[in-house]
């Protein structure tokens, strides 16, 4: 016996923050494979718009509305790959850090092709209307003090309320625009 | 409500690989925390004698493991922390990379001073039969062929068997010697 | 006795070049506190239109000004802050690089949050005359052959002039154009 | 006796891809000079529409693109020369990884001033219609399915073919606008 | 028709400095492969007791040796491989900037072993009389001042001399011991 | 007028911790020149037993220390030029860093090859009293109990002091002994 039977998954994203599309996604990949990957991308960046939470801000949120929608932890590990500005070889990064896997799923044509051109099997998940559960919609609400609570699970709101998200993101808006 | 109430300790290590003693103080924490951070170190180094597993692999070892040891995979993070180089921010990488925490487990008096310094509670936790249960002592062990299996959970001799782990070791130990 | 009773402040800038209004900044912190760090900010960029100074070049038109405008040297460190890319730990990296501080003086949101997030005392200096002295408008002016000269000390045009920084940003500038 | 006697040129590229306008001005420098080192920019950046060929296949493109021109490969070396992001040191950095050498040829303004500014002979060669022959020209079509065919040699496309390069440049380009 | 059927070996080596070994090698790829990527390693290095030579002078130093040797140029590619301390990505790093390649000629164990650990072949060249024919064993010599001249082609000794190369060595040597 | 009569040196020291040894050479380079640029070699280094203090606290212990040797802030710029493991390339980005220089005061045989192969003139400043007037020597003495203090200017036991700087390097110790 061993690990060798089971089919893992690697699913990547930068959760800026985490919404009810990722927990969607993930829930549709974790009933195809034993095992899923989460990989945050671009970890050594926040406090910027289009990046505002760091990486255990995301992770800890991540974690925390995977618990709230009872995914059970058993089921998925979460793997932090930074950038390195080498499209060639972000692959081989990702292998390096993540256990092993058989099945990406991402909707972003140059990680499906990373993959693709290494050989690694890539599915495009069904997208959960990605016009309203989208990471840069709901920026655009925290922003403008519309309603983007209902597009994140509780758990999220409670993490970004607790950092101050809201006023962060404000703060450096202002440096940015 | 929120998760303010919650207590998170963060235990550092490198895990080449894990074993038993690692499991002793993670048990040990978390029975006086609600959640454990376990923090990989390291993670770029691999193939070498001193570090001979990716830390994908040593994420993939440790989650096996703790799943052995029933400990439920909701209670703890595990998040890489790669080297900086540069001790007197490395306290300030870790905080960005994990969720918030509030008491440090080592026994590495470096690791120690650059948390209090800071202002962070440390506690050392009593260590494992220190001789037998340390990676180091491992390590030699599978270089010269004396019984390693039994210092280290079932999952990670699969694992290390199933990626050829002592013969990497013996590869990288004929560059290295 | 000691050194645990002076009270010293910090400023962040480029200075892509030194001008009046930040002569005017040092001198508004240095009637609050005893001294004064001045950090250049980016000190590996130069040669690009909105950077055309290297760092050494900065230090020395900044300290060379200084001077000029009777500003002791004993009251003030110059100090490199290398861009890291990573906002989470920059305030921990710029600490590790500086004598000890108690007060930030800085005009830049993103800056201000992320000392503050960490606790440090924030303060908004006034502004000298900003649509004029203002590092952005002196290379526009720089590169339109309008009167620059009149918005730096003496010192800094002496350094401009002795590199040849015109002739250099009029290079830089067919590149990004 | 020695290689003191030889002249050198120095020429600056990202070569992506090589096309015939390439070609022009390496067979004009090596009329002036001895050998010719041969520099492609940007090696680790790949998979985007600006950058599509990794530095691999750029400097296999090249040397089959030169032997197909009949320019003997004893007269030329080709060197990857990695973004450092630092310009005041980038001369500097080229010189360490090149043989030595005597003039740089160029038509980056930015490259001429960092070369003129430490004192390095620049000369820019004459232009081969530039408007049909550059790269940006041949990348807009390889994306419309215009002719770009005819603006490089025979052994680019082959190569460009031989690794899908059109398809990958339509997968980023989704990503990308 | 195209490229598809050509074989490529690849040869990794420090070249600090290359000597008749080296050569041999070469020699004995060639006979087996149609081109040969020579990779050389660490190019950051210079200025050390175990690393006296720049990627520059090496890359020289190289290529007029295989000149003197008759090795025609158009069989072979000379790629710079800069160290990245992270082995598990490695070998992918050295493909994307090195065309393709089928075979690895490999004595370091640990470069055989990465390479085999992605599935890639390698074989083991017979060494020509490595006791004399090292690089270790050359820069011995050249800071006893016993003969190390009759180790490297003539190119390589008049290229360390027109560089002041055992000065360097020399002089670095009184700094590390 | 301008600066361009003025003569400049430039001195590196790593200063863990600064001394009388250092205060020395300080005074006999500024008999000889106008101005003096100081150089922080390791900046990023601290918290190890070869290197325990931080780039700022390093930076004040300087200042401190020449402040009560009554030598004058505007005779001299210190700056911090972090390692970037490139032989080669470390003159260009001292050049970068700093103000301009003519000579370079260094006893350093590495350091002053590095300068001297680019022709900046060289010269070893006479040492004071070696044995005794060393950061090595006064490391040790801390670890041990020995007095230290005696060979290290006043503001510099005062820093130590305010830091916990036996402390932290008794904590050190135990981590690399």
């Amino acid at each position: 016996m061993g690990f060798k039977n089971e089919v893992r998954g690697l699913l990547v994203g930068r959760f800026q923050p985490p919404h009810y599309g990722h927990l969607s996604v993930v829930k549709y990949a974790l009933e195809q494979v034993d095992e899923l990957i989460i990989v945050i991308g671009s970890p050594q960046l926040s406090h910027f718009v289009e990046n505002p939470f760091t990486a255990g801000e995301r992770h800890f949120m991540l974690k925390k509305a995977l618990d709230e929608a009872e995914i059970q932890a058993e089921h998925y590990y979460i793997v932090h790959a930074p950038d390195i500005n080498h499209n060639a070889i972000w692959v081989a990064f990702v292998v390096s850090l993540s256990p092993p896997f058989h099945i990406v799923y991402s909707n972003n044509p140059l990680v499906c092709r990373l993959f693709s051109e290494v050989g690694v099997k890539v599915e495009e998940p069904p997208l959960f209307n990605r016009e309203k559960f989208s990471a840069t919609e709901i920026r655009k609400r925290m922003r403008t003090g519309e309603d983007w609570q209902s597009l994140v699970p509780r758990a999220v709101v409670t993490c970004i309320e607790e950092i101050g998200g809201i006023e962060r993101l404000s703060a450096v808006a202002q440096t940015e625009d």
